[in-house]
């Protein structure tokens, strides 16, 4: 457990003895620094301030701090074992609301305490780092199949086996969001294994996940990445040098209707108006058949300070608004399931219209 | 000359004796430092660095700054001031090459000069002085006709005459980019004087004219206003908050292709998408009768590093991206007239289709 079995460099968690280390994506790309962990609080906290981010990757983050919480309780008392575990529970399931992972994580976890009940407590705690690292390796299998998936598909939308390609993501579904390769950075990885792949990042603000995390894992890949501001995707999707757009997914409802970092939706909009092919990538645990469609999805409105400031290092952060003006942060938006070409899992691809194609990808 | 005749308490320049002050932009809202232009070199510097930007006070700017020249060379040989003067025309009229306002007003100016000819330095001077104090008047009342215009096409597409309603706008359009009230904000002005009016501001990344400028202007007079990220406008549109938005422009095609700050392509593409009025607002002296249409207006790539840095103040650039990354930055794109509901000017509104609406009011 630690490393990663999957073509990339970048490793985003580890996990050994109680003591979960995040690597914390407020600081990249100027500073590599890991975070522990040691309790489900830690853990929470962590997810909740974006040092650890991206759907698949909060829900393991999510196990491990219930495998850390375990070992950190484990001189308890059983009642006292089962309470500190479910409320540990509760507050990780919550600390942010839109990607269902998180609370899929914490429910399969659960279901593993809840089931080992009367036990040893160090053989509780074995059990949930066991089933922590199975959550793990499920999404680095994961990544890897749907990487494939999502590559054969875009040959074929193509009709040409090689020759260079750009592709346009936004935010960051990378290495750094999942325990593997990434979702649609994991496509972009695979492309790039057998033609020239040029990546185009919007910037993705507020949180820059595109400037600083995508850009930065791709440049430690290897893979050839250029910034776009958010504004200017629209018109580079318009100029005709954009062969796909690929994105990842917080939450896909039961009719294909896909929550994920707020811009997609307008990315949708000029891929369809310019006939390019949109192309979500998601492990089918990001999939939620208890939503019928996106008006459902819960969607996170977080702090307009998070707009206003710029984080700057050891410095105060930089106020980029005048003083007196609020500013509004949906972290997510919802993309109709007709304006989504293909949602890409690890069971196979959905093509429109896909409450018929994700039907057969239930779990 | 440099107090406006417009209700708005914002005021981006003043012009007297051969030195033209220009508020520096790049420094608001943290700071209202004037910057001193007493040469065309000067001031074709504060319009490439965007010390002064928005295409209709380019415009002005550029026209005072000729006439600050003649003032600065007035002491020369007539021919040596006919040399000056027609090179600091070029510098200036090249300085940013999308804006068509910019060398309009560098035409007009070139007219009044070599008219006079032959004439003494000094009343030359004045002539231009006068020519600028033209343009910059003109400018003015256009933003308050096509400001009252906008106004009435807004009510009458509401279909009621009062009523809270909210505004989303792109960059700022307002009197920070003209010599009046605005046009987008001149519009917003104009309406919040009899309801009430709430602006949704994106913040128009990277040079963040919505979050600095906008924001600023628009406190400044009293309007509500409220920052969007960029990446938020388009599920925001999706949301059915927005009776409108108002965006300014840089040039306006003959056919009505309206090229205007990066990001508002994707914003019409939202409307369009939810039955969202998307209207342009600019003076007649925006329309370029000699452009066919939008493939033909040059659009201005500016420096990736815009992107890469965020200005800090006194300190050193933030840098936003890792190390090795490059970053494209269109600063312009152009929307096809047929997304565009109104184009607002002083001598009337068109509606599709623009290559006969726009005909009307040919100059």
């Amino acid at each position: 457990m630690g490393t990663s079995p999957v073509p990339t460099r970048v490793a985003p968690w580890s996990y050994a003895d109680g003591r979960l280390l995040l690597l914390d994506q407020r600081l990249l790309p100027h500073e590599e620094t890991y975070l522990e962990c040691r309790s489900a609080a830690e853990t929470a906290e962590a997810i909740r301030t974006l040092a650890v981010r991206g759907a698949p990757l909060i829900g393991v983050a999510a196990a491990f701090g219930l495998a850390a919480e375990a070992r950190r309780v484990a001189e308890r008392s059983p009642a006292d074992l089962d309470a500190a575990l479910s409320r540990a529970a509760e507050g990780l399931a919550t600390a942010r609301p839109t990607a269902v992972n998180l609370a899929a994580a914490v429910r399969r976890m659960r279901r593993v305490f809840e089931s080992s009940a009367g036990r040893p407590a160090a053989a509780r705690a074995e059990e949930l780092e066991r089933e922590a690292g199975a959550i793990a390796a499920e999404d680095a299998d994961a990544c890897l199949r749907l990487s494939r998936l999502g590559a054969e598909w875009l040959r074929r939308r193509w009709n040409r086996p090689d020759g260079a390609v750009t592709l346009l993501t936004h935010c960051n579904a990378g290495a750094l969001a999942t325990a593997g390769i990434g979702t649609a950075l994991g496509i972009v990885r695979t492309l790039a294994a057998d033609r020239p792949v040029a990546v185009l990042a919007d910037e993705t603000r507020p949180f820059l996940q595109g400037a600083r995390l995508t850009a930065w894992e791709l440049l430690r890949d290897g893979i050839s990445v250029t910034l776009l501001p958010d504004v200017a995707a629209a018109a580079t999707i318009a100029s005709g040098k954009v062969a796909a757009v690929v994105v990842g997914a917080d939450r896909i409802a039961a009719n294909g209707d896909v929550a994920n970092k707020v811009g997609t939706y307008g990315l949708a909009l000029a891929c369809r108006a310019h006939g390019v092919p949109f192309v979500v990538a998601a492990p089918t645990t990001t999939l939620d058949r208890a939503c019928p469609d996106g008006r459902s999805i819960p969607i996170e409105f977080r702090d307009g300070d998070e707009v206003l400031y710029l984080p700057a290092g050891a410095g105060p952060p930089i106020r980029l608004a005048p003083e007196g003006v609020a500013a509004l942060y949906p972290a997510f938006d919802v993309t109709p399931a007709a304006l989504v070409d293909a949602i890409v899992t690890e069971r196979g691809v959905s093509e429109p219209p896909h409450a018929v194609g994700l039907r057969a990808f239930a779990t």
